[in-house]
């Protein structure tokens, strides 16, 4: 049985173009890139020019990117330790509703030292909407807020522009999670003061991620240590991972409008398809302000993990939820905060595209879909 | 020019059949282990199964271990994480002023959050006296004692056991980087109440560490996330980078009584060599209770970093003070907190050899030491 794989959002598979361009540091070049002798060397330069190449494609080469080892640690360790670094000052954090929980959580971790946290709903298209923000902003004091660029589980990309103009007008310190957004949308970091990605998301490797942030901005460290990511993050850098994410990102951005066009395809063909053949099936989430790869469709009277897991006997890939909490299985915090009700939201099932995706596939998939929710309502 | 590589104690060059363990991670098996489809769930079991491996190798399969991206980031989530659980309590740190960096900067941020740090001096032998740590435990009060295993920069082996013994009495939490003794000694955490580990010092890869915890210890998460680790580190698992660690650490436990006298043998045989015939030069730290790899000598009149230099232009690498702090060019604030003096500091150079180091290479790299030292000094 061939694996159809509709889950892109949680993962996508390692590139073998990535792949090699990481091997040498897997074998020969194995050096700890602050040895100052020649192997220490090519693995510094390797680390060197993978930021380089990182920054230019996001924003142009200005401002500071650190590598972490995820976009939880990159999302983390903005919201921590720019809050650390303000800790006399009584920040506050202001997040929307639906960030990721490396955000959410880690403003309740910060609780603990007395921060205080708002929560902002989107509107019922999944948007957070930029009024929300200001009447958030107006209550006063200094703020961290945090709103993603493109959600992780419906795909709806953010009004970040008017955000980013109110945080500077309200001198707030306004961060951007683009784990989902990177390689499918082109990043421009003039819309935030920081911003975070994760190679795994874009076909790069798992265990590395970045976090850029806008020159002079005072953050703390997470992972203390030596003279690692100038100082602010401790840790001998994972070189082979560092260099797979830099061609990983190159890769993406290198034909990202030809093959976005071609998943956005893809994923209308399968999508207008299942909400046409079932009853009631719906697209979840804005449908214009939306990634291209995403279909995140409810199925009333359904339950999604149900749907999830006949599709996974035909060899179909899905997902409820993030695969962040899918260990748990509650209904999805983000699903209600647009309003869904509790039934509503255990109903969604996450079907997300990547380029190696075919149309057989999506009709095989479709088809799947179409079977198993037939046979679950037993008609 | 072949490389001779004795800088084991930075880092290890990648074992073919720890790399040959990982493929699969990096290629058909991509999944996120937090996924619930076939795919996800084999990423999961990977996971399982080389959590296990580990915990059965460190400890007879007891207390809790939690995957990291590092050795720092565990040593900097041990620290953070019990302070901040203990946020009310005024907690103490004592830490010797040995310890990497990773713990002596974490304990540096959280004097921003009002915890005070006590550093312990060793003796001239680089050990830590157990007497030095009761003085600093009978001045009261809850405490984070850190003192590692085996240093990285020395090699010398602390006594932890007495050392738990009185944390034991005092009611303090005892932690223990064992990041340098992993895979070269074996581990039995009966000795501490936590303690860290990273695979590339262990033949594994770069960018995967671990801390493991005795059962019931309070702690905060330092990266906040999903459920991943027990829901106390988030972000998606490094799958590759954890099956190679668990591989590795197999394959050093499988034989390292022979290994480590194969390494022992070479070690001495190029001290000897070296110090016997370059006047004034001597082994720094303790001889007997020390790592077999590690050679630090001590080169009166000369500049370590010169040394260095000169032996990578013959293709041998070696390094002054720990790759970690190789960026800044200060004396090692371990060896002047051993008591030497800067300009002594600055005059030594850590070999540090490894299991696939031969007599023709340690021989080459005795001839190379002394002529480099010999041209240095103008004789």
């Amino acid at each position: 049985m061939n694996t159809i794989y509709l889950d892109h959002a949680a993962t996508t598979p390692l590139d073998k173009a990535v792949l090699s361009a990481m091997r040498p540091y897997l074998s020969e070049e194995f050096g700890n890139a602050d040895s100052r002798y020649s192997l220490g060397r090519n693995a510094s330069l390797a680390v060197l020019s993978a930021r380089d190449k990182i920054t230019r494609l996001i924003c142009g080469n200005h401002g500071n990117l650190y590598f972490t080892s995820s976009g939880s640690e990159a999302n983390s360790w903005a919201l921590k330790g720019v809050c650390a670094a303000n800790f006399g000052k009584k920040m506050r954090i202001i997040l929307s509703a639906i960030e990721h929980p490396s955000l959410i959580r880690a403003a309740e971790d910060m609780a603990a030292f007395g921060f205080e946290t708002e929560l902002i709903n989107p509107d019922s298209s999944g948007i957070v909407r930029p009024e929300f923000v200001e009447k958030a902003l107006n209550r006063g004091g200094a703020a961290f807020v945090g709103v993603m660029y493109a959600n992780n589980e419906t795909g709806v990309i953010q009004p970040v522009n008017p955000i980013y103009e109110l945080c500077k007008t309200a001198g707030a310190f306004y961060f951007c999670d683009c784990v989902q957004a990177a390689g499918s949308l082109p990043l421009d970091c003039t819309f935030a003061d920081g911003i975070s990605l994760s190679a795994h998301k874009f076909y790069g490797p798992k265990g590395v991620g970045a976090l850029w942030l806008k020159r002079g901005v005072k953050i703390s460290r997470l992972i203390s240590g030596g003279q690692q990511e100038g100082g602010l993050r401790g840790g001998t850098s994972n070189v082979a991972g560092i260099v797979g994410m830099a061609e990983a990102l190159s890769l993406a951005c290198a034909d990202m409008g030809k093959t976005e066009e071609r998943v956005r395809t893809l994923r209308d063909r399968f999508a207008d398809e299942v909400t046409s053949k079932i009853v009631g099936a719906r697209l979840v989430g804005d449908k214009v302000s939306r990634l291209p790869s995403n279909a995140n469709i409810l199925f009333p009277g359904c339950r999604g993990e149900e749907i999830m897991m006949a599709l996974d006997m035909s060899g179909v890939c899905v997902s409820t939820g993030s695969a962040c909490s899918s260990g748990a299985s509650k209904p999805s915090p983000v699903l209600l905060a647009m309003g869904l009700s509790e039934e509503d939201a255990a109903a969604c099932v996450r079907f997300t595209f990547g380029r190696e995706n075919t149309k057989e596939q999506a009709d095989f998939a479709a088809k799947a879909v179409i079977n198993a929710v037939k046979m679950l309502r037993g008609d």
